[in-house]
C-alpha cells in the first residue's frame, strides 16, 4: 500500500496527543527527530527559569534552598520521574550525571554480591556504561571484572559468578529493546542484580522496574524527558535493597544529618544517602518542567503512535528512496524496537549534515548510522513525509556529496 | 579609635572596586553577608541564561553543542577560573560537584602513590572531603585509610606513609588560612602529593597553586565565582602530571574520542579525561558570566578589601555589641583568615534567624557559629555598619528569644 501525505494528515487529525505540541517551543521551519539525544524545550521551563534565576537565585538567594525548595528538589523530581518508570516515589532520586549515578549503583551493588567477581554486560553499549564499569574496575584493582557478551549469548553467560548485569534497556544505537522481566529473572536466578540504563526507555516506553523486579537504574534526563542540555540523571533503588546499597560517592547530601556537619559519614535511610554533593537547581528546575509534561500523558499512547511513526518510517523511505538505498539496522518489529530508527549507508555522515541544513534534524553515530528520534509529544505524523522527502531528494540529487556535508564537527 | 559610619563612608568613596556592584542584581533592603556560602547574581548571567534556553536549547537544540560552542564550555570556563588560581588555562577544568572531584583526584593520586595507604586531612574539615576520602577508603576495602590530625600536628604527621595530603586552603567554619606552599613542600618531602580544596578561596584570596607547586585542586563554583545554585565545580592538574593522574569515573566526555563510540575507555589527553558525563550546559553558562566578573577585578585589591572588611567588622561587634558578646571563631590577624568571619554564640542559630529577618543575611553553622563572608565585589564598607547596628540591637533587646527565630529549617 502506498503511503500518502493525506493519509498521515488524518492521523494527525484523530491523534489524542496532538494538544501537547503546543506545549513545547519548537524552532521554525525545522522537523526535529533527535529528540532521543536532546529533548526540546518545554513552554514552562522558560518561565520557570527566568523565576529560578532572576526571583530564586537573584531575590531569594541562600534563602532559596528553604523557601524556594530547593533542597527537595532531588526528591520531588524523582517522585515524578518514578510514575513514569513502574517505581515507588521513594525510590527515585535525581543527582549527577547518568555515569556517574552508574558508578555509584554498580559500586553499591557488587558490595552487595562478596565473592562474585563478574560484572556482565555487552558489547556496543552505550560507551560511558562500558567506560564506567572499566574505571570501577581499575579502581579495585581487577577484584572486578567487566565481561561483554552478545545479547543473544546472555542468558547462558548468566552463571553465579556474575555479581551484576548491567544492560542499557533500549539500545542506543539500534533501538533494540531488551526483555527485562526476563534477563532480570535470569539474572536473580544465578543471584545476580541488575542494573538497567533507561536513558532510551524513560519518556519512550512504559517502563515497569517494579513489575520487572529490577534492582538498580539509572537513566537520562536530557532525552525524552526533556530536561535540557546536560540535565541531571535519575537513579532508582528498589526498596527492598535501600537499607543495604552503600555508594561510595559518600558526599554530604546523601548524610543522615547534612548540616549537623560531623567528621563521620552516616547514609542517609532510604534513597537520600545516593545523593552526593549540592544539587545543580537550574538543571533539576528546567528538568521538573520538562518531566511534568510527560506525566500528564498516557504513556501507553505515547508507546503506540512512536511505534506507529517508526513503522511508517521505514515503510516512507523504502517508498521514497527505493528499497536498497539504506540498510536498516533497527528491529523492524516495533514490539522490539523502542522510539528511534537507525538506517545504515557508507555516507551517512554527510548525508545527515545535508538533512540538517535542510532542517530535518537527526543524528549521526559512527561509523555509518544515520538516527532518527520520534518524540509523540510533539511530532505530527505529517512530519514523517516532510523528512523523508527531504531525503529522498537529497540522495536523487547527490546533494549529500557537496563538500561543505563532509567535515567533521566536535559533535556529529 | 571609635568607628563612625562617617568613616565608612568615605572608605567607600575611595574603593576602586565599587563600580563591580552594579554588575550583581542584588536584592533590596538585603544586606548579604553571605556570598560565601551562594554568591549573587551576576546582572550578565539574567541575559545569558535566557539566551542559553530561549536560543541556543529552544533554537538551536541539538547543534548547539557545536554552533554555540557548548562542547568546548568546561575547557573555556576553566581556563578563566585558572587564572584566577595561579594555573595554567589547560590546569583547569570545570565538571561535576566538589565531592565528585575530590573522589576522581584523591583516587587518580592514591594510584600514583602505590605503596602508601595514608590520605592525611583535618578533623573539621568541610564535611563532604572527608566523607568522599571514607567513601573512597570503603571502596577500597581498607586499602586506604583516612587519617585526620589537627592543623598544629600536621607536619609531624606527614611520612613516607602518605600518599596524600587533603586539606582546605581556608577553613569553611574558622576561616583560617592555611600555609599552602609550606605544607605543599612538607607534603612533597616525604614524597606525598598535595589535594587542595579552594571552594572558600578561589575568588577570595590571590590563591597561587603553581607557585605553591600544588598537585591537585577542586574548588566550588557557587560561592565566590557567583556561578548560582549548585553550580559545577572546577578541578585543577598540574601539567606535570596530567600523563599519569587516571581519574575512576571514566565517562565518556573525557575519552580521547568519545564521538567514536569505542567499547574500551582511552583517556583524553592533558586536563580533559577529568571529565565524566555530559557538561551540565546551564549550569556552566551561569557560572562562566559569574567568572567573566571576577576575572575583570584585581585580585590583591579584593583580598585587601576583604581583610579589611573582616578586621571593622570584628571591631564593630566589640565597639556596639560589647567586648563579651560573642566568641570569636576566626583569626584576628587578616593575613591567616579568609574572606569570612565566624562567632560564636550559645543562641548563635535563633540570633541568625533573627538578622536574617531583618534582611542581614549570613549563616549558621552548628554547633554554635554565626558566619559572615565578605564579598569586595557588592559589599560596601557602610553596610558592616548597618549589619552590626542590627545585630546589637537584636542582642540589646533580646529579639531573637522570639519563638519564630528558634524552628529549625531543612538547611540553617
Amino acid at each position: 500500500m502506498t503511503i500518502t501525505r493525506a493519509m498521515l494528515e488524518t492521523l494527525d487529525r484523530d491523534d489524542m496527543l496532538a494538544p501537547f505540541r503546543a506545549e513545547f517551543d519548537l524552532p521554525p521551519d525545522t522537523i526535529y527527530l533527535d529528540g532521543n539525544s536532546l529533548g526540546v524545550l518545554p513552554v514552562a521551563a522558560k518561565a520557570r527559569l527566568r523565576r529560578v534565576v532572576e526571583d530564586e537565585w537573584g531575590r531569594g538567594l541562600i534563602r532559596s534552598w528553604n523557601d524556594a525548595g530547593w533542597i527537595d528538589l532531588p526528591s520531588r523530581v524523582g517522585g515524578m520521574i518514578a510514575g513514569l518508570v513502574g517505581a515507588a516515589a521513594d525510590e527515585v532520586t535525581v543527582a549527577d550525571s547518568t555515569s556517574v549515578n552508574l558508578f555509584k549503583l554498580a559500586a553499591a551493588a557488587v558490595r552487595m554480591r562478596p565473592g562474585r567477581r563478574v560484572i556482565l554486560s555487552e558489547p556496543g553499549n552505550f560507551p560511558t556504561d562500558l567506560y564506567m564499569l572499566q574505571g570501577l574496575s581499575g579502581l579495585l584493582g581487577g577484584a572486578i571484572e567487566l565481561r561483554t557478551v552478545p545479547a543473544d549469548a546472555m542468558a547462558d553467560a548468566l552463571t553465579d559468578e556474575v555479581a551484576l548485569l548491567l544492560l542499557t534497556q533500549v539500545h542506543y544505537k539500534t533501538g533494540h529493546v531488551h526483555d527485562m522481566a526476563a534477563l532480570t529473572a535470569r539474572a536473580h536466578a544465578v543471584g545476580a542484580l541488575t542494573l538497567w540504563d533507561l536513558s532510551h526507555s524513560a519518556g519512550a516506553l512504559a517502563v515497569d522496574l517494579n513489575g520487572a523486579g529490577v534492582d538498580f537504574a539509572v537513566g537520562c534526563g536530557y532525552k525524552y524527558l526533556n530536561g535540557g542540555p546536560g540535565a541531571p540523571a535519575f537513579l532508582f533503588v528498589a526498596r527492598r535493597h535501600q537499607d543495604q546499597a552503600v555508594q561510595p560517592l559518600s558526599g554530604w547530601m546523601g548524610h543522615a544529618a547534612p548540616f549537623a556537619f560531623g567528621d563521620d559519614y552516616r547514609p542517609a535511610p532510604g534513597i537520600r544517602r545516593h545523593l552526593c554533593g549540592t544539587p545543580p537547581i537550574l538543571g533539576l528546575s528546567a528538568l521538573e518542567e520538562g518531566v511534568a509534561v510527560m506525566a500528564r500523558a498516557d504513556m501507553g499512547r505515547i508507546r503506540e503512535k512512536s511505534s506507529r511513526m517508526g513503522d511508517l518510517f521505514l515503510a516512507l523511505v523504502e517508498q521514497m528512496c527505493g528499497p536498497d538505498c539504506f540498510g536498516v539496522i533497527s528491529p523492524r518489529d516495533a514490539r522490539i524496537r523502542g522510539s528511534h530508527v537507525s538506517l545504515s549507508h557508507p555516507d551517512g555522515y554527510a548525508i545527515m549534515q545535508a538533512l540538517i541544513a535542510r532542517g530535518v534534524i537527526g543524528d549521526f553515530r559512527a561509523p555509518d548510522a544515520l538516527r532518527f528520534g520520534f518524540t509523540p509529544l510533539y511530532l505530527r505524523h505529517a512530519d514523517l513525509w516532510d523528512a523523508v522527502a527531504h531525503l529522498a531528494d537529497i540522495m536523487r540529487t547527490g546533494e549529500y556529496r557537496q563538500e561543505r556535508f563532509q567535515t567533521k564537527t566536535a559533535v556529529t
